[in-house]
């Protein structure tokens, strides 16, 4: 079982209009929900790559509860959200008929009390000692829940014998980093807020001298970069793909870690990510790949690099 | 106690934004949630002016179950929503805190079956005869309740001898008309729409002509235009009102059934429709109002017109 952690979930909602007027009235022709929030995005790659996946976190009140419903019918998902007085947040894409643009509009998360912080902690080292091949910890986190949250969790997998791998970005970023985490997957612009260098190759190195074992920088199109102990190595898509990237880097965190679990060596790793991420931005809807588009692509990725001399 | 009616019911949430730009990310700084829909927003001033209501209509999903506890919470209302399988809309206000303008998105209503709508009849001609004193029949139809729907709601009241206020537009007005409403409340655009003229007072004439018993138009800041069987008025506020228009018709209406269950003369039912609309339009939350304010207004509006000569 591969563990995703998604302390800030939220319900998803698409709405479609024909074309969004600032101070004008919609009427909204098409809405779609699902689970959201990157820990849960990255659960449903890996559940369509065929792996078993434990999603944990925060739920709470009405929005909470359409999360659990949803979520059980999501197969080779086993949801193990824990409640919490406050409501879990929206977001809320108005999609472009006209244009195909996107305007985001995203609630903040529920306040997290200490005790609901606490019984958290207590249930993750739970799962971890429950068997979890893996751990992914993804995204922001809500208010109440301190900056230094992913450092503890890093840690606690670490104690446990748990590959870690942590997908955020600021401050939470930097606080994890201190406890070593596995993996991280910063983008360009996380990167850069990080180590203050927007030269890739080089605040890529300087992001793993800051503690992560293994840096892998997603470069949008070109891309990602990595930095680990076995070696240097860079993957690119066979061609721009166009399209939607929204998920496509939960995508890429969903390949890494898959393809960790089933021990395969790193330039086989940065490949899947590299197709599963583009496959997403060609999928006709936003967080999903088709399959065959993955498979296609797989076959064509580039992976160029070298392992470190032994 | 008054019955309101809201087929299209919703769960109304607001965004405050510091600006809102197409195709960029917002962070939302506030999130308001309340019972929507013009029949519930009726009831809720009703239930300010000290009337006590019953709310019916259709509720589902999670968004109806927020609808549920919300409603529990209102004083001197009582919620006969009935379930239904799809689930409540939600509009969402996106409120621009830098221009103080609001942008709308409006879900599509559930789908309604024949089944859900023979059972809506059944439960409101129950609480017609439980003792209604009044109904007011608000709003648009939901995908798959007959364009016909308002006739056959109107009939049942009139055959129950409980006066009936019809509150919607389009063609659900036009169909609602034929079965002959005591009172409806178009506003200028919904006049002028139903008869094809622009001027309130030829408009208001015809409007009465193809079936409404009394019809008051309300004409924003110009106040309320009423011919009825006993008259012919025209109410003014004292002052043009600045604020927020959202629930401004809402407000007029429960004044005009207030004032009629009450046993006011036309005069004073008028004012007190427009005082009420303009306290709403003054008040800081949209589609509320300050008694204070009310009352203050009330004192002086100015109605001007004349009773039919017996």
């Amino acid at each position: 079982m591969i563990l995703t952690v998604t302390l800030n979930a939220a319900l998803d909602i698409t709405y479609r209009v024909p074309a969004l007027t600032p101070h004008a009235s919609h009427r909204v022709t098409e809405v779609i929900e699902r689970p959201g929030g990157k820990g849960l995005n990255v659960a449903r790659v890996l559940a369509a790559l065929g792996h078993d996946v434990t999603v944990t976190g925060f739920a709470g009140g009405d929005t909470g509860r359409t999360l659990h419903d949803r979520l059980t019918r999501e197969p080779r998902v086993t949801d193990a959200l824990l409640p919490v007085d406050g409501a879990t947040r929206r977001t809320i894409a108005v999609a472009d008929a006209a244009t195909g643009d996107t305007t985001q509009l995203n609630e903040p998360g529920p306040s997290i009390s200490p005790a609901e912080w606490s019984a958290f902690q207590e249930s993750y080292e739970e799962l971890l000692r429950r068997g979890a091949a893996a751990v992914a910890l993804c995204g922001s986190l809500p208010p109440g829940v301190p900056v230094g949250a992913y450092a503890v969790l890093v840690r606690a997998a670490r104690a446990a014998g748990v590959p870690v791998l942590l997908d955020t970005s600021g401050e939470a970023l930097r606080h994890g980093l201190g406890a070593r985490p596995d993996i991280i997957k910063p983008n360009a612009d996380e990167l850069a807020e990080l180590t203050g260098s927007h030269e890739p190759a080089q605040a890529t190195r300087d992001a793993r001298r800051r503690g992560a074992h293994a840096v892998v920088a997603s470069l949008g199109a070109r891309g990602l970069r990595a930095v680990t102990p076995e070696g240097t190595w860079q993957a690119v898509p066979p061609a721009r793909v166009h399209g939607n990237p929204t998920g496509a880097g939960d995508s890429a965190v969903a390949g890494l870690l898959s393809a960790l679990v089933e021990e395969l060596p790193w330039p086989d790793r940065l490949a899947r990510a590299v197709a599963l991420s583009a496959a997403t931005v060609a999928a006709p809807v936003a967080g999903e790949f088709v399959p065959s588009t993955y498979e296609d692509l797989l076959a064509r990725v580039a992976v160029t690099g070298e392992a470190t001399a032994a």
